[in-house]
């Protein structure tokens, strides 16, 4: 099955997740928005998508993944779908929503991560919330990101798992979206992390087991692998990290 | 299989779209924390599992499901889960998927909602933001409720329900959670609703007929719907709405 992930060409942002997911893998897919429109890619082709109002299933945004003929939304929908697909997932299906479960909070992180830069409104540029986003961020810091990484370092305390991932099955695709939210975190905010990373040594250890993983570090090292930027979900913008 | 689902007993919040889809089903369950601590209720019997951190699988926040040995937390996995065994859900896996998908969607809007009276922090009042507030308000009202309302306006079109329900295989929770969305709306923003409901002729309709079906006319009768208020989600102050 070759799969076609429909993302923004230039961010990381939610599409990055699946595509650590594909990546690790090995998965055979195209990075449609990536290609060239002379070969059916492009964000035109994206756009076409969802733009098409007749489809029965229209995704509200990107990221989704065509899949034959299913067209799948949602960034944790999608890891839910490709889990046991990509054998990334365990089992049982008790077990599967409990790693679903795990990635939807981490997708609220990642609202809350975003709202940091703007607090007001996605169609404003940063510069037009700064005095919010100040705000915002301050508690973030202060207040939301250590009851988030919190939660996760202690998941992995309480896990079964004799390997340091988050389930006792073995190694999924919470550990890679795990791996993500710590670099990007990283990124965004360099000294709030160097001030805090001491107080989740599980959760920096599985970051840099992901890391070390080969075909992550060969993903990691390759163009595929987009830069952080200012575009995305993490922001580094000095004046909020200070 | 009685269920017990635990959430804040005096708000609708997140907690109705499980309370509404137990409901509709006729389900045998407990609201834990509406019964009183004599009888093993109460917040704190909530608390506790919140706080138990040596449990495998401990939810991160409210509401959370225990069936039996699962405890089961987020919204939409808990629907996720109890779609196919309260027969509020297509039964194939890639309906599963799309009504999910659209309830992750629904998700996202929610926290957009929630965020018009409390764009800073939660941990503060909203008297604590009240300028941002408001200019998040105008936004929300000028160009996000309009963006997923049209949306959802348009899957309702685009469906093969003769019915008129989201999907064409019958009646699903995200029927229901489609009733409590445009529900919370109308009490948030009354204004801003009457001018802009005509657009939504389709969603409207939905939610008349949700609020007659029998047993949901039943339940919004009786105590055990907990009326909107200024502690939930969908908060009227008549200022945002003007």
């Amino acid at each position: 099955m070759r799969y076609e992930l429909f993302y923004w060409p230039s961010i990381q942002g939610r599409g990055e997740f699946v595509r650590l997911a594909l990546e690790e893998a090995g998965a055979d897919y195209v990075d449609v928005a990536r290609q060239p429109a002379s070969a059916g890619g492009g964000i035109r082709a994206m756009m076409r998508m969802l733009d098409d109002k007749s489809a029965v299933q229209r995704p509200f945004a990107p990221p989704f993944l065509r899949a034959g003929r299913q067209v799948i939304a949602q960034t944790a929908n999608i890891l839910h779908f490709l889990g046991p697909r990509l054998a990334l997932a365990p089992k049982s299906d008790a077990g599967r929503l409990w790693v679903h479960q795990l990635q939807l909070t981490l997708a609220d992180l990642l609202v809350e991560v975003h709202d940091t830069h703007h607090p007001i409104a996605s169609s404003l540029y940063y510069e037009d919330q700064k005095p919010e986003a100040q705000r915002r961020t301050g508690n973030f810091i202060e207040e939301r990101a250590p009851k988030y990484l919190g939660y996760f370092e202690n998941v992995l305390a309480a896990s079964r798992s004799r390997a340091g991932w988050v389930v006792a099955s073995g190694f999924s695709y919470i550990d890679l979206s795990l791996f993500q939210l710590v670099a990007g975190l990283h990124y965004a905010f360099p000294q709030a992390m160097k001030r805090s990373r001491r107080q989740y040594p599980r959760l920096m250890a599985l970051h840099d087991r992901v890391a070390a993983r080969p075909r992550i570090a060969a993903y990691l090292g390759s163009p595929r692998r987009i830069a952080f930027n200012e575009s995305g979900i993490f922001r580094h913008y000095p004046e909020l990290d200070a």
